[in-house]
């Protein structure tokens, strides 16, 4: 089998890339080694800056988006029960909206026309640093090889591409935070209108949604707790003792219908092109979820990506793949320092001492107090236009 | 002896207190443990906030400053010798001034009618928890007892007004960097118009000035760096060697006329009063010198405190004095946040790793493009209207 472009992935980055090549007339196969409900399956985030709505709408997949999308115009930070909202549409002129990556996953399959393989097992890449790179991989009981032009890596964080790479080529920076979020999604709806990112001495907690029916709440948990300690009741008693008094009385608890630890890290490999294989999304970079920026930062790359894909089939230049890692890692980047920002703003971190701690309040307070911090903030969280 | 407001320290602090009460006629005597040009040698900080000058004036001791003093428009920031300058007045209207902390110590000396008593040695602080506090001393070979209404501990870090606070009544929150900063004065013209704060993977650097004609350049060197140690050759190289390389082949060189280590600290002491002592400036709170806010925040210290103790007298209301803790600590902390965080962006880290130098990174980047982010630097470098 041959093809222009393979994908390996058939998360919301590779299907989007697929997508945007697709509507450029560029031939995609996508391998991804689990099956397709196993994919719909992955809680992930739910809030998509201007940037990726309006992505979703180039890629004619938006339609849905904007009937069941809410819209938020800002979020609500609590420090040890103190609360301030910030209005984003004031702030900066800008939302985002509550829409689950689940969803954004689904759509994109709904729409692609193209190959693809689902349980593509033994995934291995070939020959990249030639201008004839393929892929071999098993399904169906049989070995397969497909050739192709470009490989684009959309695998994630555990994924095949990344690892490919010989290792004196590649330089990774990570910062492994000591907690992760304890996630519970619940046919509830939610608390309030909008997300509230509670700092508390016992630790942070996000009161989060995926519907006006869904809701989507997180507590801070040592990296080697296990979701199988947490009962409900014991979730829903450590998230009210976090969150301010009013909040805490009206959330609506019930039986969790996912219950999951995530570890918090951020990670960036740089760069993100050897050769004829591209790394995009969680493959080359992990921003932890404070903040929202993951699924935004991947939906960036691959449309910068396509971009690039496309100038070189149409023009025969090879201007914009050159350049598509050095401008992808000064978005990445800029993502990755204000996720980490967030992080330590809202966490709890024990080895930072008392001083740590009142210089996260100190933080908060100036947020409350100045309207350039909170527009820093408002213009990170809402996304940059490119 | 007796008077009405005992100031321990005859630095900046306790002098422009000394001034203030002076001004509205309340009877005060300034105990020093130095004699006067002891005093008069310590080289420190430079950057005068528009409040600092405001309040200069209204102590009647602006006049010098304003035919010496110069205004800065903004400062420049190098990161590995890529340069972005931060201009104040078109950020956030608002500029500082460079005038010597030794000059206004001196200018606050030449306006001091009251008594100020230099070389007094074995101070000690008594019944501060009663209405009728007293400080014993010993000068000229002989022992005395001041008593007074108040005792304000003007005395910095090391003095002996807040260790004489049992250790149960005050908690410190604080943060010792691993690095100090190495300095040297010089006779030269300044290299550049305004301040350079330099990021180099060498460590940090500050070409910064007193005068026309006296500059004054720092570089961070390990806590346990000896001035002694370094030649005014070895200095100059370093310096050079972080600095973006038009600059460095622009500074000029000479004989140091002083040279050495400051350690780099950030400390809150809490509460700022027990009874009738109260802590102001450097007894109280410490911040790295990154940023210049230390004579500012003492500064702002003592106009509360002297507007506190007026209104003591004038009304026999306690509401200032009750609340001048609180309100100064709000202010501190801000302060200490700004100081901190732009310590943590511009010196070197060894511990935090390739992470945390590309965070380091992604900051100053960020910073260059933001206006955001410029005009929250820009408020809180030249400081925040009361």
């Amino acid at each position: 089998m041959r093809t222009q472009v393979a994908i390996v992935g058939a998360g919301p980055a590779g299907l989007m890339l697929g997508r945007l090549l697709e509507l450029a007339g560029i031939d995609t196969v996508v391998l991804e080694r689990r099956s397709e409900s196993h994919v719909l399956g992955r809680i992930r985030a739910g809030i998509l800056e201007q940037g990726t709505v309006d992505l979703m709408d180039r890629a004619q997949v938006g339609e849905r988006l904007h009937v069941e999308g809410l819209i938020h115009h800002g979020v609500e930070l609590s420090f040890d029960g103190d609360r301030h909202r910030l209005d984003f549409s004031r702030l900066v002129g800008r939302e985002v909206m509550v829409y689950g990556q689940t969803e954004v996953t689904r759509d994109l399959m709904a729409a692609r026309q193209a190959t693809t393989i689902y349980r593509a097992e033994g995934i291995v890449l070939h020959d990249f640093d030639t201008s004839h790179p393929w892929i071999s991989y098993q399904a169906g009981g049989e070995s397969h090889r497909l050739a192709c032009d470009f490989i684009c890596g959309c695998d994630g964080y555990h994924g095949v591409s990344r690892q490919s790479v010989p290792t004196g080529a590649i330089t990774s920076f990570e910062r492994v935070y000591p907690f992760g979020w304890l996630g519970v999604l619940v046919d509830k709806p939610p608390v309030a209108p909008e997300l509230i990112y509670a700092h508390h001495e016992r630790g942070f907690a996000l009161c989060s949604q995926r519907s006006p029916v869904r809701s989507r709440y997180y507590i801070q948990v040592p990296t080697d707790e296990r979701a199988e300690d947490w009962s409900d009741d014991r979730f829903w008693d450590e998230l009210r003792a976090r969150l301010p008094a009013d909040v805490a009385a009206a959330v609506e608890t019930g039986a969790s219908i996912e219950k999951s630890v995530a570890p918090l890290r951020s990670f960036v490999a740089e760069p993100l092109r050897f050769g004829r294989l591209f790394l995009a999304g969680d493959a080359a970079h992990i921003v932890p979820p404070t903040g929202a920026k993951g699924l935004n930062l991947a939906m960036r790359d691959v449309a910068s990506l396509a971009d690039a894909l496309a100038e070189y089939y149409a023009e025969t230049s090879s201007a914009g793949i050159d350049a598509y890692s050095a401008h992808a890692l000064h978005r990445i980047w800029r993502a990755e320092r204000f996720s980490w920002w967030m992080t330590n703003l809202l966490h709890s971190f024990p080895e930072t001492g008392p001083f740590g701690r009142r210089i996260q309040r100190a933080e908060f307070d100036y947020l409350t107090q100045s309207t350039a911090a909170q527009m820093s903030l408002a213009e990170n969280y809402t996304g940059f236009p490119d």
